[in-house]
């Protein structure tokens, strides 16, 4: 019999043998937001969007103050799922069902569970898939927000059985009649001066593609502070020296600070879409380095009204960032639907925006 | 007739064919002040002023808190009216006649509104010089501070008319009979042991020059974030793949961050000079990039009382900031009036300090 | 007679010859911490100890709030001695006999005092030995933390005569009686989970090592924000041009930001190790410089029951840093006794951990 004396004192995280469906994954790391973590990420990323800039503005809205940016508020609660879910994964495969529910204010402290939704083991017999369904609460335990993801995970146990395969259902795309807005939240007396564009919901065309013309270059530091204020402790991020025999030979940019620094560069284009609403799907679908210059531009995918409200709309739309290269041709996939090499995340998502009232 | 539909959702801001003398720009992304970003300031530059590291310093000067940074303040001023005035501009040409009117505090939303007062096509057609002065409100609507600055900024119909000439009035410097002490600031118990050095206002002498000794390389990460801290979005100093076939062939600089850097470098030196109260004027004369080192020197060109105020007093100063070039021989100009090529600043600006009472 | 005014106005510190036995230096730069400094102190080491990252994990152990963490503490408190104690040093020779007796939170005012209490001149007659006990002291002068620390600094007048030689009686190890336990602290409901680990103060075993398996690569800009955040303005951190001609040939990373970047991973190990009590000694064995990977271990040096309490005890620790090297094996001395050239910290220290209740 061992005692927990002898056990390994430092967390090696769960394998694909260590899951089980249904199982209920409560994280460590609770963590109260502040006004610091708001502008650290604003120095990142360099947030325009007036709703989340000014606490004016965002009274003028119906709200107590500004929230927490979307992304951000994603980043924390996902981060808080990596050293149970993907800390020996090989592969971060993808995002699914995500919907902001409520947003975070500074002096929120968030927690996050997660459940095992799915399982299939590869035919190797080596790694598996596992699918977790993490939701991030606040302090009076309201759901802040809810999404799935997938990851490829190594067996530890190679003898160990196979589970019994499961993959779940999941929607493709978010039904937009399911999409919740921010409570309080009033779009009537929208400034579309302090907003920064002229552009509401009615304007955007489904077809559209808009190139958002600027670009980012990626430094070490900045990519390590943001996996840091999510709390993300994924090795592959910060050991440099850990990462030179691998194929890539140094670190890997944390695939979220590319979907924040093309949310900011998308201000350029949506300047009024100031909050997500949900998720449909997202992949990395090729690595970022330090020193890679973000480009990415957007397609108009759908517009939905909301029930209810003529003051509000939905916008869903697929961003697409590169890497060197930029965007005024809107770069995406080859004739053999390849994505390209220069194009490192595909994301699929619904906007909130003004309505011309 | 084109619809708004049809518009190019992105921003291209304004063009020297697009300004008219007396034009009223109110700028987007108004901004709330948090701790935060006073937080990411310091640890940018190393703030050490008492004042504006100590709340309680300040309450016993006066004050109701610690209030942010002056130099801060401006950039947040400034950053607004990049995407409008400067973004298709060809250089930032300078400063003037800019005063420190408020303090910011945390919590302050401050709005820029800018007004055109100055306009000259240059002989060749294809650029000219725009004069704006660009003026921060606080919530209240009160003023906080007022600049004019001047830039070069490309045409876009190149077959446009040329405006009328006119060239706007500036004072080569701030009369210091019309500085401003901040509201409630009382200089009579200022304690000179935390402030950092016995040196008051009595102290300096016009043309005495001062070393500021430190040094400073400037990392990529560090520009970028006070450019971004600043909602300053001018791509020069963010897409260094972009950059790569202009004639720098990399990320330029914000001059910004030169002038902060030698801002708090000027600590030693001027311990007590915890307040600007205005910039006479400003150049940038010399690019820097990730990788120089900062250096600076001062020079006091004048000291003035403050009307009705046996507490405190002004002085002008200019400070020249340096790369890769220690300052203790105050490298400036050349024999021929020309600036060295290691010069990056020259900025002319009045302090408030205590006075000995 | 020279008048004030014709003193160099920036200043040089002290050297060797300045220092006499007894004298109180208390220093300039009082300082307000802020959630902003949390934050970013957060975003550099990516805090995960749940006290420290949740107000209602803190309120749930009977404080008020999160209380800053208490190394970020030690080095506030340690910056301010930089420009009166070390600025002509030209090694930091060691820490001692330090405790942590009241945790920080934000809104709190810090400043520090500084008694010289040992000289040794050294033979040579050009450098000297300083001992200093440096204190913390809060708003209400309530004493934070307390701790010595030993430099060789340069003289100045090398023709000044020697001083008497004292060398304090310092104690090898705090003695674990003395330790002080944060007002209000009640870990009789210490919940693991959130904690992010089963193991509790019983469940470690003197001799017992732990790795702590993560690598960190320090970026640049991150030394020199986490240095700046302390107001920490020694040179040699932050002038690459000026180092080129030292022997390293660089900017040398600042101490505190591997004991920082050691005690963030140390998590791994000992997640619910969520306060310092002291520090009994502290060496920065090889310097590090930026783009070196922080791997540490660490070794329980003893375990010591806090007198009347059966909700906490103190574990002695210590963690060992290294650069460029794993630490599966436990990196440290070479058979001859000697730092093997990868170690960069040895860090003796008590932590209170909550006992199984």
């Amino acid at each position: 019999m061992t005692s927990v004396k002898t056990k390994s004192k430092t967390t090696e995280g769960n394998f694909f043998d260590s899951f089980h469906i249904g199982q209920e994954i409560p994280h460590a790391t609770p963590r109260t937001i502040t006004t610091g973590d708001v502008a650290i990420y604003n120095a990142l990323y360099g947030a325009r969007f007036a709703l989340q800039t000014s606490d004016e503005f965002a009274r003028d809205c119906g709200l107590p103050r500004s929230p927490m940016d979307d992304i951000c508020a994603f980043h924390i609660i996902f981060g808080k799922t990596v050293p149970d879910v993907s800390i020996n994964a090989m592969a971060n495969l993808g995002y699914a069902d995500c919907r902001f529910l409520k947003p975070l204010y500074p002096g929120d402290t968030i927690n996050t569970v997660s459940k095992v939704i799915g399982l299939k083991q590869n035919s190797n017999g080596k790694t598996g898939i596992v699918y977790v369904r993490s939701t991030g609460y606040n302090q009076r335990k309201e759901v802040v927000l809810d999404y799935v993801r997938w990851v490829m995970v190594y067996k530890k146990d190679l003898d160990a059985p196979a589970p019994e395969t499961v993959i779940p259902d999941l929607p493709s795309v978010v039904a937009p009649d399911s999409l919740v807005v921010p409570e309080g939240l009033d779009f009537s007396k929208y400034d579309t001066v302090l907003g920064g564009s002229e552009f509401l919901w009615e304007d955007y065309e489904t077809g559209e593609k808009i190139d958002h013309v600027d670009g980012r270059t990626i430094a070490e530091s900045e990519h390590m502070m943001a996996t840091r204020i999510s709390e993300n402790n994924a090795r592959i991020h910060f050991d440099d020296f850990g990462q030179k025999p691998t194929r890539y030979g140094q670190r890997l940019v944390f695939g979220g600070h590319v979907i924040s620094t093309a949310r900011a560069l998308s201000y350029n284009g949506f300047s009024n879409a100031c909050f997500m609403a949900a998720i449909n799907g997202g992949r990395h679908v090729n690595p970022s380095f330090g020193g890679d210059t973000v480009y990415c531009w957007s397609e108009i995918l759908d517009r939905a009204e909301v029930p209810r409200r003529k003051d509000i709309g939905a916008l869903r739309l697929r961003t697409v960032a590169t890497k060197d290269q930029a965007c005024a041709d809107f770069p995406y996939k080859s004739a053999e639907g390849e994505y390209l090499p220069s194009v490192t995340l595909d994301l699929d998502y619904w906007v909130f925006m003004p309505r011309r009232v």
